[in-house]
């Protein structure tokens, strides 16, 4: 059946302002309760409401002994009242002579905590100088103003019976807090008040057949199906309200609220709230101070679940929170590449239009800046790896090739395509390997490059991504540090370099600056390898006008103490570059603070890296020193003058090269399989909530694809970026605008889409026309994203959260899940096993045998499965995940752990359906494991 | 009568391991819940106990129906044991057959949660490989060892009847938790288990006559005085967990553990339960997750004021929580020199001893610095207006000898005394009217100092120092507010004139390095004012060898592109600058991480100046560039050389100045008197919870004397400087150390002593001796603590918080007790008034005008008095304090606010004490006020 709608709860309060009664709001309820302040004038902040046993058990004595009218045919106040009235006259529970008094009470009208206008506060401020003399008249006229004046506004001081309006006021229809309710809610309205005419209370709870608008009783224009009325004598206000807040509480309850729309008698009504008493959590006033107002907690349990709970007689189990990430992969044998397109192509046109939205702008210029920096710095290394074989026009050209087809075709478009430290390192061995027995490189490349994705091909022909179900936590969460780490010492390794090229003369005291000099001096010996010198006279030269470099080429000497020095260069490096990366860090943490709205705040977490690039590329223009700047290719040609833009296949070197290339394309694919694939692993991460599924194989074959193309193009390699490819996720991640008030906005999940991928690609393509503008943006301040990137993707991984533990006191220790579970030097032994394995890595990836990288990640996911061995399946569960060929074993051991608890209980628990209730839950992740393996 | 002793509550579950019973403690209560979390190894976080309330009814249940024994005469658990089930069996509770079946269980062993010995967690590895065979043996092993070699260490598994050592254990000795427990705490233990002969609940509750020690049923070595025993048939251990949870936090409770301690029977305990009943706070289950471990709060309410509440009937009316800064003041004529004096000699001895603390060194360090920070700055400041007559060295020495006799003999040694700059200006126009009209400006300087002393020393007769009750927090915080924001500007000011001492080279290209020299080159003309190039021969020179100033000093000219540019020196300033600043930032908030023991953050916390210098001093010296350092004057002489030590009194001006120079004194006495009562008020605020009381007509009364003798020595004038001050007393900040887990540490107070004044300014004055040392602080450095003194100073206060609101979304701005209460126009109102108020100070005192300094201060004064036109008593009570003068007026508005709060309750209340309490509740900061005035 149709589920209840959202009830919206407003508790008015009789107050007597001079001579005159009127209902004030004093709190409301969307989920969490909202108070008007004391100084009348302010909404407390959305907090838990915090009741006294007492005042339920009287709300529960209210209930019994007053009126209960259900599915009262009312379509206005005054005739609800009316019947309310007649009602009580009738079971003799009111005296016939209260009628007019009590009617008269009940249809004052209401004030609601809506924004008050100006000249109130001018009004206050003649109050507070009730006591001289000086505003005196101001204040005279302000109450002629509020008797006279103020008639007309609507707010009128009549003494008719019916102060009500029946129509909705401006104020209420103009009120914002409506975007807060939900569309199709009801309204619940509580009033009560202390009268001087009554001895015993009068109590009446109300559902109406309809949901009908009562005018000017709530707050905001949602039709009112319940009405908790509550006038008692003088002397007891508190208590009532108390009792107010406790229904008004019941009333936005899940459980009682259906109870509530569903009572067929006051009986069911009673026994609704002894249900909600026997949930109740009691906190002993000895340890907290009722005063405080609790924050809404990050998530309450669902009305569902509370009334498994109830089902189970509170037997609540810990429910497993450990993560697992979606082993998103078809085990059965080909078909793997049809089912990743059957896939993803439904989402196709989704996958543009979805990206139209200001968060992409600010995801592009972050990932396009990344890419670019990460184009120039590989491009000039494999330039120098390889005699500018490929360069960094190459490598702009590879980057936006390879990106833009990967992102338009691929499974997950969210990837980053980048030309990654390994492959660097196969080029530089292929080149130096080549030259040495005069094989042709270019050649020997193209050929490396078909076999290996052919062998790729067949990898996704064979289905072996089946493989990545191996990547637990352990292995995935290593290989992202590990990568990680070299981005950040990548970022401080540059930046050292930089101070080593432009050095500080320590030595340079300000008041011998005459000292200071350098002179190009003629050589007295002509140089011999100066070709130059030949057809120059060396004598005509002036000397003294030459610049370093053309000192150097003519032969000259550079004599004096400042010629190896540059002064500032290296200190201003520094700070834009410890500038923006410290700006940037500060932006994103901009949005958990308290100052400017949301929206706001947003923007400028979203835009935080872009708007640090603009104010230390601004610094850095104000100042005006000669920084290294971002220098792109502005001519369309190949790096190297002697080499064309197509790669022939045959001609340069011997057949058996074409067939022996197999071996080292071996090595290329083993090296690009698994970079492509745990990258894709981190990005699928169940974390990320990903809707659209992912595409393992599709992936694999278009990065096959782009080998095979950038080979015959002479254009680097490119695979998986795991640092940009966080970012680039991070960068679009979508939170919901939160609904009741205090609740916590959700992560909704990401973006997903093509386009910020593939202009991010197109804008690098076009980057050849935009130096003018890039070449402002210094190097320093781009190696500061970098350092950014490689600490942010850092910052999300519970290995870091785990090596952090090793320096905190148990007692600080964050509440993590695991912890609780796991016994502490367990967690500390499984760090360090990670930390032995990523150190080993680091070391053989500085040597030579980095080249071997991919076999050592396979090594990575023997050691996991030898860590089965030294820890309990348990144990695993929590801080890592099981691994898939342990499933029937698991069972077997959760099934121990299950007699264990057996064992706890014993007997007296015969009802099967709680063991099944039980089963379902220690199972669940696991069956959360089976369908997360349906789709793909 | 004697209060109860503390109790600590253990409460240990019956658990089966094998075919062994044994009791295994798990949790414990000091004051809050501490958990044995799931895994068994871990102590949870201590946190609220959330209770059901269905266990706290059950335990009603329980204590009804149950054996309730009290004052026990016991002495052993199986003597207990016995005892109880002997009574059981008597009132036909038990049959006599479980005799032996309970005592059996009950007197099993109990483990507690102590560390674990190593040999265990190779165990466990063993125990993981279960399923492997690789570790197969080991495991063996360890289970023959803990059966055979165990036994022998006392935890022995035998099958006797009694199994509880009689004698505690070394590890119940050795438990550290031991200091979280006061000294004379009791036990009450909670033993709560399921086993399979009974059918119903078996269910003691036992209070003994005296506290035992009952051997090994305790993790600590306390004596029991509680027990309370929960066995039941099988099915139910969850629900009698929550029971024995119930029972732990009821005996941790304030209330309910003096009812256990005093009730003669039965009842008394039901209704022991039933008052904690009616107190309990209630939390809705749709708004809050039962499984969120609730952290302990800062404050819970004391067991006094709960009593009150109780009787108040839970009329609890929220207390007044604006601060009021203590006016100590003594207001009949004459005679507060005498009290002060009769106040402060019997703290004397214990100003001395009380400062051996290893704060004081850090406390000693910092302010060091700081000191002489402001001694070199206004050293040299004063040098420049005054000609030399008053330099660096007279600043040191003026420093050291004033600051020692003030800490030595002051009423307030916690102040410390400065140059301020309305001085320096006094000074410096003092100076140039001197010279202008040929009047002697020593001797002047001299006769004004008399003059103001013996002002100074009126103002104290008469008792003149009343004025400071009229500084409310709106003067207060305006006067210290404009300081700091002084020494923030003066910081960045000082360093923007820093680099343009130093001009970067904006031009310089690395690559025409051979293009840049500075060269001294002869003046073709002789220079006619030099008068070395006389007695040289100006051809004689090697003019190339000549420094920058020597070739300026002989005429010569310095041409080039390099010679008004100083390469690095600014940046590496900036970087030394910002870098002290934002490390000793981070290293203060350290304290508040997670990481590392509390001790070992304190300490950081407290050094972090210290450390945050040395850091970057290191830095400096590793760098190695002639960044400008403190120079500290070295030799023992006056800065002019045509000065003497003593300035006498008579000679040189006309005898008419002698009298004259009454005028300007008057000015030097205003500005001296509200700068030094301004920082005395700001120091003896109320939040700092000085104990030893407060000084201000000492204080004045030194201050004068000081002048006098300054004036005769020739050395600067002294007065109370706010910031340093601020940051002598934080750094002095005592905490206490937190007792019950879980429980926040207090601040205690201030470290109140003379010890560390007397050495920081004997410090400053042997600084002359450290010269060798302090020449390697670079200046930018000490600018930095500058910075960050001027920025700590303002974070205290309310005027900043409020200016913050501004930017804030009104349900962003945190929970501020006055925004509950004032309306949020009238804060940002008052805070406009107080911005518009420092701006026109800021600006007026940027101009000649700032002698007039004192007197804008007074105008302060005026400017709070006319706000009472403005704002409600109210609403100022909130924000700012009452003015004494309003006092009368003030209680005639309080009791309005009486009527109002009658009306609303209008009838119903006769009982008298209650408007008792009430009143006192509504007078107490009036009293409290009253009782600060006495001692003084």
């Amino acid at each position: 059946d149709m589920p209840n709608p959202t009830l919206f709860t407003e508790m008015d309060t009789l107050q007597q302002d001079g001579d005159e009664l009127e209902w004030k709001e004093s709190a409301r309820w969307v989920k969490f309760e909202e108070k008007v302040e004391d100084g009348g004038e302010r909404w407390s902040k959305p907090h838990v409401s915090t009741l006294s046993l007492h005042s339920l058990f009287e709300l529960r004595t209210c209930l019994q002994t007053g009126t209960v009218v259900l599915d009262l045919e009312g379509y206005s106040l005054p005739q609800i009242v009316d019947e309310i009235i007649e009602r009580q006259i009738d079971e003799g529970m009111l005296s016939p002579d209260l009628r007019e008094k009590i009617s008269f009470v009940l249809l004052r009208k209401h004030r609601h905590q809506t924004k008050k206008p100006i000249h109130r506060s001018l009004a206050d401020m003649g109050k507070a100088s009730g006591g001289g003399n000086t505003l005196h008249i101001l204040n005279i006229d302000m109450i002629n103003c509020s008797h006279a004046l103020c008639c007309f506004t609507g707010h009128a001081h009549s003494r008719s019976m019916n102060d009500i309006a029946d129509t909705l006021s401006t104020d209420q229809l103009r009120n914002k807090f409506m975007k807060k309710i939900p569309r199709d809610a009801e309204a619940s309205n509580v009033l009560v008040g202390e009268v001087d005419f009554l001895d015993k209370p009068f109590v009446a709870f109300v559902r109406l057949a309809q949901a009908t608008t009562l005018g000017g009783l709530t707050e905001v224009p949602v039709p009112t199906r319940f009405l908790f009325i509550l006038l008692g004598p003088t002397g007891k206000a508190k208590s009532y309200n108390q009792i107010g807040r406790a229904i008004a509480t019941l009333m936005v309850d899940d459980l009682f609220s259906d109870v509530a729309y569903k009572a067929r008698d006051r009986e069911d009504l009673i026994a609704g709230i002894d249900e909600f008493l026997d949930e109740v959590i009691v906190l002993p006033p000895g340890e907290w101070d009722p005063k405080i107002r609790i924050e809404p907690p990050k998530k309450v349990p669902t009305a569902d679940k509370r009334q498994m709970i109830i089902q189970l007689c509170g037997n609540s189990s810990g429910g497993h929170s450990g993560s697992q990430h979606s082993v998103c992969v078809f085990v059965r044998f080909c078909g793997g590449l049809f089912l990743d397109i059957k896939r993803k192509l439904p989402w196709f046109p989704s996958d543009f239009y979805e990206g139209f939205h200001i968060q992409s702008i600010s995801a592009v210029l972050f990932i396009y800046l990344g890419c670019i920096t990460n184009a120039i710095t590989f491009g000039g290394l494999l330039g120098d790896a390889t005699d500018n074989y490929q360069g960094v026009m190459e490598s702009f050209l590879g980057t936006a090739l390879s990106g833009t087809v990967f992102c338009m075709f691929s499974g997950q478009p969210l990837i980053i395509l980048s030309s990654t430290g390994p492959i660097l390192i196969f080029e530089k061995l292929l080149f130096e390997f080549s030259k040495n027995n005069g094989i042709d490189y270019m050649e020997l490349r193209l050929w490396i490059g078909i076999h290996s994705c052919i062998q790729c091909f067949l990898l996704v022909a064979t289905d072996a991504s089946y493989i990545i179900k191996y990547m637990t936590r352990f292995t995935e969460e290593g290989f992202s540090s590990l990568i990680s780490f070299i981005f950040i010492s990548d970022a401080i390794k540059k930046m050292v370099s930089h101070t080593q090229y432009y050095p500080i003369n320590t030595d340079f005291k300000p008041d011998y600056v005459t000292a200071y000099k350098c002179e190009c001096l003629p050589c007295l010996s002509p140089s011999p390898y100066s070709s130059t010198s030949k057809t120059l006279n060396i004598t005509d030269l002036d000397w003294s006008q030459l610049s370093k470099k053309e000192c150097v080429k003519y032969g000259g000497s550079l004599v004096g103490n400042t010629c190896k020095y540059v002064p500032d260069l290296a200190l201003m490096s520094f700070i834009l570059f410890f500038g923006t990366y410290s700006m940037t860090v500060s932006l994103k943490k901009f949005k958990f603070s308290r100052y400017f709205p949301t929206k706001l705040r947003k923007l400028i977490s979203d835009f935080s890296i872009f708007m640090a690039i603009m104010t230390f590329v601004g610094l850095d223009r104000l100042i005006g020193l000669k920084t290294p700047k971002l220098i792109v290719p502005t001519e369309f040609k190949p790096t190297r003058p002697d080499r064309g833009w197509i790669v022939l296949p045959f001609g340069k070197n011997p057949w058996w090269v074409y067939l022996a290339s197999f071996v080292p394309a071996l090595l290329v694919t083993i090296l690009i399989f698994m970079d492509q694939q745990i990258s894709a692993v981190i990005v699928n991460r169940k974390e990320n909530k990903l809707r659209k599924g992912c595409g393992y194989h599709l992936d694999l074959f278009w990065v096959g694809v782009l080998m095979a193309v950038c080979s015959f193009l002479g254009l680097p390699w490119y695979v998986a970026a795991t640092v940009i490819s966080i970012a680039h996720i991070d960068s679009l991640k979508m939170e919901s605008e939160s609904s009741a008030p205090g609740e916590q906005p959700q992560f909704l999940g990401v973006r997903e889409q093509r386009l910020t991928g593939i202009l991010v690609f197109v804008l690098t393509g076009v980057s050849i026309f935009l130096a003018p503008i890039l070449q402002f943006i210094p190097m320093p301040v781009l190696y500061g994203v970098f350092l950014y990137m490689g600490v942010a993707s850092l910052s999300g991984i519970q290995f870091w959260e785990r090596i952090k533990l090793y320096m905190m006191p148990s007692k600080y220790q964050p509440d993590f899940p695991f912890l609780r579970h796991v016994p502490l030097r367990r967690v500390h032994l499984f760090t360090l096993v990670q930390i032995i394995c990523l150190t080993v890595l680091w070391v053989l990836k500085s040597t030579v045998l980095a080249i071997l990288f991919p076999v050592m990640i396979l090594g990575l996911l023997v050691v996991r499965k030898m860590l089965d061995m030294v820890f309990s399946q348990h144990d695993l569960a929590w801080i890592d995940d099981i691994l898939p060929g342990k499933d029937k074993k698991d069972k077997k051991k959760k099934g121990d752990k299950d007699d264990t608890k057996k064992k706890d209980k014993k007997k007296g628990r015969a009802d099967d359906s709680k063991d099944k209730v039980r089963n379902v839950k220690i199972y669940c992740h696991q069956l959360a494991d089976l369908e997360q393996k349906k789709p793909c």
